[in-house]
């Protein structure tokens, strides 16, 4: 399995190696969807059609609004689904949709004539806090460079809970958020537009399988409720965040909006990124260990798109930069007997590398505004203005082979 | 309407002046119910008989697993629901059920035959910190009385975002959280199950009527948006808390186990229990000023029971013991455009009055440790103990008539 009969660019993230899976916008209703090269594959029709007879699936498993209940089967059915489609689309295929016209032309639609919609309907988000370069950095700006990490940070996975009814798909404009600010340590607050809006690079990733109350997942078993990741930006006003944060940690200084990529890409579609984490020192609890290779050799990229449509590319990290993988991050969620739920997403925190080209976010890039950025149109930037759109991209290159994720896409518009 | 045809006894909680809704489990199936006295009302099949008619209610309103869908048709609907259920069974009712053997077997069900189900799905779950005895106290403890309230803690009030997966219905038992603690400051964090297990005394409040991402709740319309409260226990495990929570608040500490009561009173019903709040200064924001009362006059209290069935009432606290009232807090928590859903949960935060009989926690009840409580038998309290079960009521009386939460109650396990 190496080709498709379906042509895919030597630039697009959709091989056929990667089948992620989405949710388009149908009229009024909606469809689970997979991609390969610029076509989505309408699932549901798929299966009515009788080419996914076989895989122990409900009967319009595909047909609804998110993937929850699909994803919630477990990898022993998503993999087979996974794997099924793989064999319909390649060169070879014996399958038949290849030449049967009709069955093509109403599973297969060109991507810029579909809407996608939110993949998954978001229980519960959980936000980590797990690139040590990040984490540096905020402690460099915030406290100072001796003491930068807190003491905590190296022994446990630090997270917090984030809001995930503001969690949007890819291409939604969102106005800048209002709220309370100090900007004089020694006046009272004052109320308005935020100034200092800033993105975050990061990457989620969803709950496939679920877990009951009281119930642990290790890092050895973590993997079979990863059912895939996205790329998140999780737009941060930092302004709002320094007055609030203290003691009880972010709250609307993040949940205004954040946004998600539309495709899921499978966590064994990423298998060929695998790759060593750091090694970590202290030695971390027994719970926390693990075997083998967590972390992921996938390239990211943030621009920032002018109205007039200049871009420039901001940021390049990669979602190796990170201490704590996410094994051991589910590991650490649920050890003291937090479930989870089909749909549920964990992020990774902002994604910097070591060099300050790859910082996450724009409080780094711009070092607290005393760098700014030069935009290709003369202007600067220190944070995000109104007018600008955020896009970030994230895929894996192995043996001539790329797998990605598209873009996730936002546009900042004025304060109501 | 003063009375209904069902007899309700004088200390009830659920007169015909209350009128709840809750989720009744039913085999593999749910109904929505409401409560008088000693009886669940079954609200499908009150529907289905024509008892309901001409109230704009879907078909099959009543026979989902939460009462998502009904709440979120808005308080112009719930009201008029609320309204025809005490019509039906005032004692003057000429709606013909009380006559009605056949019927009324149907609908009328005694509440010790009947299993009752989370009412809502949730969401998201935001937790405020809202009551001043109780965040001085913690302050106090953690930081010195001079400077136990933060900078910020006036002019905002502080929440922020919990897990909502592990809120389960009164009378869940669960284990005891393990989890890294850090007992000796120059020794490693160890880990194992908590050793300062805590009851959290709060309310929560239900979301009906949603918002757009990018809508504000203002605090003259914040009101019909609270569908209603509920008792709730936020279980808090203090030694994990403290190693975790900086910078990013309380994380694995407080998301094992939440326990809420299973009748959401209405705001309507609470009406009567109306009182003024403190006053606040320094000024608040414009967009956090309210006109009228919206604090409630509504008494609180706590009991452990021992395994033996041996009971002591450790705090008697009261709702109206807050510094930011639910109006505020939701307009606090939507002004930067952060949409709701119907089903959202907030919580008020631990409720601490001003004498030590009123702290909310045993943190505070026992101070830290040093001021035990003695149980009936014998045996003392610092922290909750494997095989306590805590048991939360709340009430409100005015003018002869008492309206209540019933009960929220949950049994601690030892660690697995």
């Amino acid at each position: 399995m190496n080709k498709s009969w379906i042509a895919v660019a030597a630039e697009s993230d959709f091989p056929i190696q990667n089948i992620p899976f989405g949710i388009v916008k149908n009229g009024n209703g909606w469809y689970a969807a997979s991609r390969i090269g610029e076509y989505a594959i309408n699932l549901a029709i798929l299966q009515e059609k009788g080419y996914l007879k076989g895989l122990s699936l409900p009967d319009g498993i595909f047909e609804r609004q998110y993937l929850n209940d699909f994803i919630a089967l477990g990898k022993p059915v998503t993999n087979k689904v996974r794997e099924r489609i793989q064999r319909i689309f390649e060169e070879e295929s014996k399958d038949g949709l290849r030449g049967n016209t009709v069955h093509r032309n109403k599973i297969m639609k060109d991507v810029k004539n579909v809407t996608m919609s939110l993949p998954v309907q978001i229980g519960d988000y959980t936000d980590f806090y797990s690139s040590e370069q990040h984490a540096f950095n905020v402690g460099c700006m915030f406290r100072d460079p001796d003491n930068a990490l807190m003491p905590n940070w190296k022994h446990l996975p630090v997270g917090y809970h984030g809001r995930s009814s503001s969690i949007v798909i890819s291409g939604t404009d969102f106005h800048r958020p209002k709220g309370q600010q100090k900007p004089n340590a020694n006046e009272p607050p004052v109320f308005g537009p935020c100034k200092l809006l800033d993105f975050e690079l990061e990457m989620g990733f969803i709950i496939g399988k679920g877990t009951e109350l009281g119930d642990a997942i290790t890092t050895t078993n973590a993997s079979d409720h990863i059912f895939g990741l996205c790329v998140f930006n999780d737009w941060s006003a930092r302004d709002l965040q320094k007055w609030e944060y203290v003691p009880l940690g972010p709250f609307l200084a993040k949940n205004f909006a954040s946004h998600l990529s539309p495709w899921i890409v499978t966590l064994e579609a990423l298998e060929p990124f695998k790759t060593s984490g750091p090694s970590q020192d202290p030695k971390v609890l027994p719970y926390l260990e693990y075997k083998g290779d967590h972390h992921y050799d996938i390239e990211l990229e943030v621009a920032i798109e002018t109205e007039k449509g200049e871009s420039k590319t901001v940021s390049q990290s990669n979602f190796k930069y990170m201490y704590w993988n996410m094994v051991q991050q589910l590991a650490h969620h649920t050890v003291n007997g937090c479930n989870v739920r089909p749909g549920d997403m964990m992020a990774s925190g902002t994604i910097s590398g070591p060099e300050s080209h790859q910082y996450g976010s724009m409080l780094e890039i711009a070092w607290q505004g005393t760098k700014p950025v030069q935009m290709p149109d003369g202007t600067e930037r220190k944070f995000i203005q109104d007018g600008d759109t955020v896009v970030m991209k994230g895929f894996g290159t192995k043996d001539g082979v790329r797998i990605g994720f598209g873009e996730v896409r936002a546009k900042v518009l004025p304060s109501t």
